[in-house]
């Protein structure tokens, strides 16, 4: 789609703000991207030169643990050093979006006047993929508009985990004693993404066991010479304990990123899978999955009724193209 | 790739002899489709005209609740009415496959000399997607074999669960008391893939409780006039107890599923996913994501180095098609 001079400029200016650090400007960018505008193409291309600057952290783990208090105590922690702060609150099973903070999330309200400091809530409505889709784009906005740090905390179901350690450079896991299930309950899944460990709530019962369990399951991966070893933390985060330390380990990881190479593959990788999502939805919707009854569901009723295979369907669908 | 008519005439000799009941073709032709031949191609459109017929029932459930033995009694049921039955053992974790039966079938050792009883063991080996990709090709082949019916037990870890529940025509969610943790356990997907619920192991303590409370959490679905209910059945696998009735609701459930449309919707909604995933996998193999280093990875690195933006690095790949 061709856009006229205007579009260009009235982004061109947004973006400009948003560097500037005008909340108002990184807002309607987000909205911008989130909405999949028609104007998202220009974004994205305006938003780019501005873009790698960031550290990405993913914060992780069951519901229970303390994700939001954590999050909140980190942002102080971070803000203390000097360091402009974006959050993104990535509720997938949400349908409420733009901004609007959880309820529960009273310490949060905190940083809500630091103009340093950059918070939002984003769901995964939208067709084209949800949380997978919209929320590379918004770290993006955030990246070009200058945060230092750019904290992904999930609600932690299912999926959604994965999905946002593949977004992270660096992921923080939390856990927490006295949930009932100790380590057993934590999905294997939730053991191979952590760079960071954080048993958080670390004043109650259980914690040195919970820490000893978690050790010796951590310990069964097989590490080579150089690989980084995911550390495991203490904290109290309503009290702000330990939250120091658990800066310093993202930093201390950030530092093995760049010094292994690391950071570049992550970063290469991530990008790759943003370029084949986008091709991806752009052949989906040539292909009618977006806009209704197509080839693809002509082929479909064929290979069904064994009229025709799916290999030759798919043959047919690319010579297409 | 062209193969040459030796080929062709092979395959279509191996195909004649899978219909004839020939429990070696069987398995020599899903081994082609497993193993990602060459023949592939050439297999699966000779399968094609010879199938739809099968009913294709999927098989989940937390480990434990007895689903192997569930599994062998059905077996058993369907024999004692004459038909001819297809069992797809997946194991998404197990690196091994090509029939080997694990150690505890000892039940399905029974049916091992009944050529009406097609037996295989299958796991997610291969690069080109695992279970989702060679699940629907070994499933052809039982349905052109003449397979009355083709039973898909997985082991029921994740992601596996929905992916069987997309590829069968009705999907049975097995649950047992004493599990320790009850319904509260069984994670939301489970109740909503359900077409038939069994309770096996239903002569120990707390079968009733947890029928009560599953009974009560499919009737917070919403389900509109004609809608299927899914209804829960009472199971002792090991002695053959109820399975009479699993057989029936089967039958019932098929029948709705022909009366109100929906079994077209769904086997159209398959063959679908499987077109699309074969042309993906094919524009994937272009881009290189099989072959290394590519178009794809020089895009990824433009704009991980904020040279480029993914739009644009999307809208090269697709001009390149």
């Amino acid at each position: 789609m061709r856009r006229d001079r205007g579009d260009g400029d009235a982004v061109g200016d947004l973006v400009g703000r948003a560097r500037d650090g005008d909340p108002r400007a990184v807002a309607r960018l987000i909205s911008l991207v989130e909405d999949e505008s028609p104007l998202l193409r220009l974004v994205t291309a305006a938003l780019a030169p501005h873009t790698g600057h960031a550290r990405i952290v993913g914060i992780t783990g069951s519901p229970g643990v303390g994700k939001s208090t954590s999050t909140a105590a980190l942002v102080g922690q971070l803000r203390a050093a000097g360091r402009r702060v974006g959050v993104l609150a990535v509720d997938p099973s949400s349908p409420f979006s733009g901004g609007a903070l959880l309820g529960d999330r009273v310490r949060m309200q905190d940083h809500a006047l630091d103009r340093e400091v950059y918070i939002r809530s984003m769901a995964s409505r939208g067709h084209l993929g949800g949380l997978a889709w919209s929320t590379p784009q918004a770290i993006r906005v955030l990246d070009a508009a200058g945060c230092d740090v750019i904290l992904i905390e999930t609600v932690g179901v299912g999926q959604s985990e994965v999905e946002i350690a593949g977004l992270a450079d660096t992921t923080l896991v939390l856990l927490a004693p006295g949930m009932g299930d100790g380590i057993q309950a934590a999905k294997a899944g939730i053991l191979e993404i952590g760079d960071v460990y954080v048993i958080n709530k670390a004043d109650r019962d259980g914690a040195d066991t919970l820490r000893r369990e978690l050790r010796s399951m951590l310990a069964l991966a097989e590490r080579a010479e150089g690989d980084w070893r995911p550390p495991i933390l203490k904290t109290v985060a309503s009290t702000n304990d330990g939250l120091d330390a658990v800066a310093t380990e993202i930093d201390r990881h950030h530092d093995w990123l760049e010094s292994s190479g690391e950071l570049a593959v992550r970063r290469t990788r991530r990008a790759r899978d943003e370029i084949e999502a986008i091709a991806l939805t752009a052949l989906r919707a040539r292909w009618g999955d977006v806009h209704g009854r197509s080839e693809l569901d002509d082929l479909a009723q064929q290979v069904a009724a064994g009229e025709s295979d799916p290999y030759a369907a798919a043959e047919t669908l690319l010579a297409e193209l």
